[in-house]
């Protein structure tokens, strides 16, 4: 299995933000984008995915790739679907989530509590500048590549990441957006013939 | 400089398309990603890449990311600059452009023209499935990458790609979308070191 966790700083908690501006809305594009990286190849799904992107800190939801239904990769299907799941988060309660649709659960915790609950599980990946070079690198097995949005990792957050991390690569000499980088991870992965099922 | 050309078979020709609906739009959706995914780093853009998209092989819509200006990297606000661009595509005229905003020239030719324009000036690559992996090739000078929106080339595009490739390369063992195989080429060049600059 292969999963992205992706911190969207900004990103509504709420469901009564706008399709027509998803940019204002906590930059939920990026974040919609990085599912589709994620989740996406030409013509189908692919297998063994899952992306926690994580809102305000506040929500997690969860997309399994084995499961997913009716999702689409533009982006304002993928916020229509995360607005639905936002309008049911009165559900999620303790660590019992709220199953919003095939595939996606909306969990009410942050990110100390997914990272717990995956780290586990993964060899977890932390992108970093000063991290081995992706050419030179082994791929890990299970990764869980930690990323963040268009705001840099807080404090806290890096030191979290840092005190749970496997490994540290670096992507490029450029600095990526984070859908970018989660495409640039997969087709590593896919090239060094890495297979998980 | 690092080019792009990338074929929309069935992009509107007309600015009378809905931005509530990008996809029912030819898949313009997945033209509009190729454009952020061409352009736009974390924090700012790419130096030196044109992208030229061209629309029902009956216009082609130049981005010139060193004159680009107000652009940002949401689908919606990519498409409604195209928009902007189809709505004065009357002053597209043989082969002067509409100069429709700084870093955007809209033309009234499709996929032959646009590739006859650039051939002569970089190394034409084709993507294929028996071409060398990237991993293995030599980095093209002054590539030119030709992409295919969510359909096949036509078999006239096909024949005529062949016809003026310089260099065949196979991105990976998984077929992905034209964004996605944007972002696996500039991330291939950045990492080899590769300068047009």
């Amino acid at each position: 299995m292969r999963q992205f966790i992706v911190l969207g700083h900004d990103a509504p908690t709420t469901a009564d933000f706008s399709l027509e501006n998803l940019s204002g809305a906590g930059r939920l594009d990026v974040l919609c984008r990085c599912v589709g990286a994620a989740v996406f190849l030409s013509h189908g799904i692919r297998e063994a995915v899952r992306v926690h992107l994580v809102l305000d800190d506040a929500y997690t939801l969860r997309f399994d790739s084995d499961t997913l239904r009716r999702l689409y990769p533009d982006e304002r299907t993928i916020a229509a679907r995360i607005r639905d799941a936002l309008d049911q988060r009165e559900d999620a309660i303790g660590h019992q989530p709220a199953e919003v649709s095939p595939g996606m659960e909306l969990y009410r915790f942050g990110f100390e509590s997914t990272l717990d609950a995956v780290a586990d599980d993964g060899t977890v990946v932390q992108l970093h500048a000063e991290g081995t070079p992706l050419p030179e690198a082994s791929t890990p097995s299970d990764p869980v590549f930690v990323l963040s949005d268009h705001e840099d990792f807080t404090a806290r957050e890096a030191e979290l990441l840092t005190g749970r991390a496997d490994q540290r690569l670096r992507v490029g000499p450029e600095t990526l957006h984070a859908d970018q980088t989660i495409t640039v991870a997969h087709n590593w992965l896919d090239t060094a013939g890495y297979s998980e099922y």
